[in-house]
């Protein structure tokens, strides 16, 4: 079926290089890296070169690179990590409310376990100010664990000013970003920032799912979670997934410069939003300096999973907010403090750069005769 | 290059099934399971098929089947879930001094943590008995934790003898079962066995590398070790790695049956072992009774990676024991109590369904040449 999927921030479509990257890797060049022979060494140098690629793209050494099976992990190594590193240090943890689950679902077991942990609340438009931040941070504070692009409303936050604050306060705080939902898309420095744990995810960037990886910057020291054959240091042991970790560096590579790709897709969320705003009823929930790549608004009409429905039916594929907690109601939204119908009229649409204004088009039309058709259920 | 691959316990081709299957599941069924459109359904049906191929080859229900990373991190689960889960009824675990470094880099971290370890002593053909395991089984046993088949050298371990010492001894021990080595090659039924907690993986049996899976018995209570959005019954969070998952799925389904599959190896494994049998001075480490999947063999005249390297510049890849453990002396072969000649110049070679009677006679060629013209160096 011929579709127009606008659910990329939930998952996207291999690329063509990515994939055939994975194929050689799985019927060609398999060897074990760890192997001695040529084939191993042939698949440890396709290992080197997928970190390199990562390792450039966030300007970072290929030493700082260890490979994951996807975001999920790479925030759990990081924060369990950092916590095992610097535990003698303190017990105070700064977060947000509006973190992923792999974060909220680590800090819910820290505090178990006895640490105290700052959630910071974020305002109607999601968005967590640099004083918060900062605020939050004291020199007892261990971790600061702070997204850099919310993944349901595409808020930016205040990660540079987490930092800065950081080194103020001389706080032993490591700092960690989950950058699953930015990186690819804005130009990340880690070094620069001064950020020492930064996770990744390839199937987010049109690599495959199930492969990631956590920037451990030079210098900084975390315990690992798991333990096996030593690979990437010892901190993430287990054969490495090659033909992943492979076709994620392939679809790094295929990427385009953040500006131009930002830029483009700019130009495509102005015009969906143009639009979106002239249906009755539709209030637009991201902000306007948010990440252009999400656009997250409310019908006020149909109930979310009524339009998704009736959107698939049509071959359009949107989001009735994160994936990642099906029949849950959001706890970003919750936070925000959305209005009831709000939340329950919410959707999600994520473009990437296969998108054209075409699928809009087809988007808006549709969406305009669910509206007109579909029964209102209590909302 | 043309090349004769015998390194089949590190990691084997990809076959043509499992590889079409991981190229559809990354460009056109790319759905996240957890979305709620078409596509995300199409997918979480891609899922569960591979879920019931898996559960079907262990003769399990599919809810009993969780996806991991792969091998490593299933035996880290499971041994660290199991621990989490059964804590306050001892400190005591079982397990051997042969087991893969992903198990005993668990135990080293539970030794630490105050638990008692027992860690049974292989026989010099690195053999276990089934009155070793059974007298190290105390009531207060919370875990064993005893592979299927050595990674090294090929024994069998009498895990049956676990799980009735376990059961007579009314021990609180789950029973943990690293079958990565057995899986696909030897029939295992879990249930009828009673083992709680079982560990495969996908690249050892023309899988992709990066995905296993962890079989956790029906009323088998583990915790988890990763947090996260809740998939694989919030014990394995992460979006589902599809492709990998997919693939792996397809490879077992694409598996002879265990029995046919054997007795074809069986025939090559005699063949090996008797034309190995006559080269000057090499003795064969693995025991008759063993996997005839894999041969471990010591020359007694040519150090192991002198050989492997003259063996690979003829296109022939073999080990030089795990290939986990790269510059280290075999902690297995050590535990045997291997001579130190026969450790320096030990090989491993290990078979697939697609190795052939002429790749052997070409292996014994080559190492006989290699034999004749290498120079000893000292051992």
């Amino acid at each position: 079926m011929n579709h127009i999927y606008l659910d990329n921030s939930a998952t996207t479509q291999v690329c063509r290089e990515a994939a055939e990257k994975a194929l050689e890797l799985m019927t060609q060049q398999y060897g074990n890296p760890s192997s001695l022979h040529a084939l191993g060494f042939g698949a440890e140098q396709e290992l080197s070169a997928a970190r390199r690629v990562v390792a450039d793209a966030l300007q970072a050494k290929p030493e700082e690179i260890l490979f994951t099976s996807g975001g999920t992990e790479a925030n759990n190594l990081a924060i369990f990590g950092a916590i095992e590193a610097k535990k003698r240090f303190g017990k105070h943890i700064v977060t947000t409310q509006i973190e992923h689950p792999s974060v909220l679902g680590c800090m819910a077991q820290l505090e178990k376990q006895g640490y105290l942990v700052t959630y910071l609340e974020p305002d109607v438009q999601g968005k967590i100010s640099a004083e918060q931040v900062a605020d939050a941070i004291d020199p007892e504070t261990i971790l600061v664990s702070i997204m850099l692009v919310n993944n349901e409303v595409g808020t930016i936050l205040p990660v540079e000013a987490a930092a800065k604050a950081i080194a103020r306060k001389k706080a032993p705080a490591l700092l960690h970003v989950d950058a699953v939902q930015g990186f690819g898309k804005l130009s990340i420095q880690p070094k620069r920032t001064r950020i020492d744990l930064l996770s990744v995810s390839g199937h987010k960037l049109h690599g495959p799912k199930g492969v990631g990886a956590l920037y451990v910057a030079d210098g900084v020291r975390i315990l690992p979670r798991a333990f096996g054959g030593g690979q990437e240091k010892g901190l993430r042991p287990g054969t490495e997934a090659l033909p992943l970790i492979g076709a994620f560096g392939a679809a790094v590579r295929a990427l385009p410069r953040p500006e131009e790709g930002l830029a483009a897709i700019q130009d495509l969320a102005d015009y969906c939003r143009e639009k979106l705003e002239r249906l009755p009823g539709v209030v637009i929930n991201s902000p306007a300096d948010g990440l252009p790549y999400l656009i997250h608004f409310s019908t006020h009409s149909v109930r979310s999973e009524t339009m998704l429905h009736f959107l698939s039916a049509k071959g359009i594929f949107v989001s009735s907010g994160s994936a990642c907690s099906k029949a849950k109601a959001s706890h970003v939204l919750t936070a925000m403090k959305l209005p009831r119908a709000g939340i329950h009229t919410a959707l999600r649409i994520s473009f990437s750069r296969w998108n054209q204004r075409s699928d809009i088009d087809e988007l808006i039309a549709a969406l305009q005769e669910g509206m007109e058709t579909l029964a209102k259920g209590a909302l």
